[in-house]
């Protein structure tokens, strides 16, 4: 039986933007009638990674296919040059203001087509189909698109959030083991800095999660699409609330880039940053030791995950390349609970660093 | 005697922007009292024609430049790799996310740091400084962003007002003279469009203004960007009131393109534009023969213009390539009366390519 699929508004009070975000299985064969576009045409991205379901989107669409792209999808290909690729492309098949784009991928897909979006005739709308886990959870919600910069993430970029975004957990069935489960990450992380119940239930439902049970894997996606989506919608840019969502990012940004991007997925480098955001929450947000037990005991269910570089030099360079490093100095967010996330202005360099060295998913 | 500098606001009612445009002699040597960084940082972006005035701002800002960075101000230059360049240097030198940019140039330089900044960690804010003519009396002002693509002018970009726009017409002062007439086509079309008192100012003052006078390029330019900034307020994006604007450039941008961007500067191409829409407006909006002949008269003083290609075949592959033709059609606008611009929706092609073939600068 399938049940009708969920619809998830966010929009902020007072702004011109609104994101809808269907989430049901069997949604990619339907995906024509829910993707926004004023022309009814669309400019498809995807990549060799996202193939299958990227035919079933154009299927569904037929001849509203404007323009067919396929870019690459690892982290070191998301430069301005894969947006201009993309805006070559579009601009060639005459793209007009009323069109839209659709992308089909994981996060680097959603950030690089967002972002051609963003720019493309200074701004046409697109649409969001994430088939990683990760992007499900996280990359394709919120309005942040963007591309690397040889000096660090996402240092160019727009905010531009996704007319539609479609979750139909089918269209990760082929994503790889080790990127199934390090995208989990992301959703565990919006239920532990959120939703204690829905922890629990992630928690405990662990086993069917990984063994790609649908339902399971519907239940985390949706609770923590809806965590995000009701963040952003209250908190659009980069205020108190939004940054909630960097739990375990600011470490993990950092690991992930000692490790050149290479040797992490992105949610290993979290989990491992998690791991490092629990010992200073003991200390300084009193987080009790049952709680980042339990975190790390998920964590190491979800892994195990490479063991990141501990460079004290390679890291603190990261560190402070941030762009969430102001003038004012160094945050970050921390857990008071499971479920209740804090953020701190001011955990010196120093104590990141030494977080970082004991970081263990060890129970 | 120097008068106080004239302050104009712009801004949408309920929209988060707001720029502040201040115009006036001698602003250059006191442009870091006025430019607007949270940081009190700048990145000072420039180009080789206004070296001159860049060191003046340079030296006003003292030890608050973080970087400086000098971009080919040619249109064939105005591209992707431009904004690379600047944000290489930005980013390089360590940019924050509350730092700002400062474009010193013309149209090029702003729209193309403008892009910079709107891109440059999802958003910085910036201010523009232009020298030329053209730049004071339109491109600076209004938030219109981005670079030309092989398929197209302005094709790619963000809307992203400046903070603070500082006009000083001794920013002009080394301007070659074509440039400087040219770029007073785009003064006289805001009259022209918006406010007839300004439009016999400016056409018996053309003498002074030709002879460079800067309290007569002062009042133009003055005129012009309060119009501008009125219309900006009201309509930031691309209503009808805002395509006022683009009186003489649906045609322009044809006739510019057509001459490969080199043939004609900007102002001249419109100059061109306008004499078509004069035409049409004739017909159409009814147009006193007598107020279209006084417009060809001022646009003849401020020539002589080179002749533009008239090349049916070409002018109708750019107009149909024009971003502002939705799938709903060709839009342009068109003068009632000296002072009161009209737009219209649907102006066949063909009528477009007549115009073009007849256009005078005659009277």
């Amino acid at each position: 039986m399938t049940l009708p699929p969920r619809r998830i508004a966010a929009a902020a009070p007072g702004e011109s933007w609104e994101s809808v975000l269907w989430i049901g299985k069997g949604l990619l064969a339907s995906a024509g009638e829910r993707l926004v576009s004023r022309s009814g045409r669309f400019v498809l991205v995807s990549s060799a990674g996202s193939r299958a379901p990227a035919s079933e989107v154009a299927r569904s669409l037929g001849d509203r296919v404007l323009a067919r792209i396929q870019i690459d999808d690892r982290e070191e290909a998301k430069t301005l040059s894969a947006v201009e690729r993309i805006a070559d492309a579009a601009l060639s098949a005459g793209v007009r203001r009323d069109d839209a784009v659709v992308a089909v991928g994981g996060g680097v897909v959603c950030d690089v087509a967002g972002f051609a979006a963003a720019i493309l005739l200074r701004g046409v709308a697109w649409n969001a189909i994430p088939t990683t886990t990760g992007a499900m959870a996280d990359a394709a919600i919120g309005g942040k698109t963007g591309v690397d910069h040889s000096t660090g993430k996402n240092l160019l970029g727009a905010f531009h959030p996704p007319a539609t975004v479609v979750i139909d957990p089918a269209a990760a069935a082929t994503l790889p083991d080790r990127d199934y489960r390090a995208g989990l990450v992301e959703a565990f992380k919006a239920a532990w800095i959120a939703d204690a119940d829905l922890a629990s239930r992630a928690e405990n439902g662990i086993d069917r999660l990984l063994s790609r049970d649908e339902d399971a894997l519907l239940d985390a996606v949706a609770g923590a699409a809806a965590i995000k989506a009701a963040i952003v919608s209250e908190d659009m840019k980069e205020g108190d609330r939004r940054r909630l969502l960097n739990f375990g990012h600011t470490l993990g940004h950092a690991f992930e880039a000692a490790g050149g991007y290479q040797d992490l997925r992105h949610g290993e480098a979290v989990a491992w940053g998690i791991a490092a955001a629990l010992d200073i929450s003991s200390r300084r947000a009193r987080l009790p030791r049952e709680e980042a037990d339990r975190i790390r005991a998920a964590l190491s269910r979800l892994g195990p995950f490479p063991q990141p570089s501990r460079d004290r030099g390679v890291l603190s360079s990261f560190l402070a390349r941030d762009k969430k490093f102001t003038s004012r100095g160094t945050a970050g967010v921390l857990l008071e609970r499971i479920g209740r996330g804090q953020v701190v202005e001011s955990v010196p360099l120093e104590e990141w660093l030494e977080a970082a060295e004991r970081a263990s998913l060890t129970v």
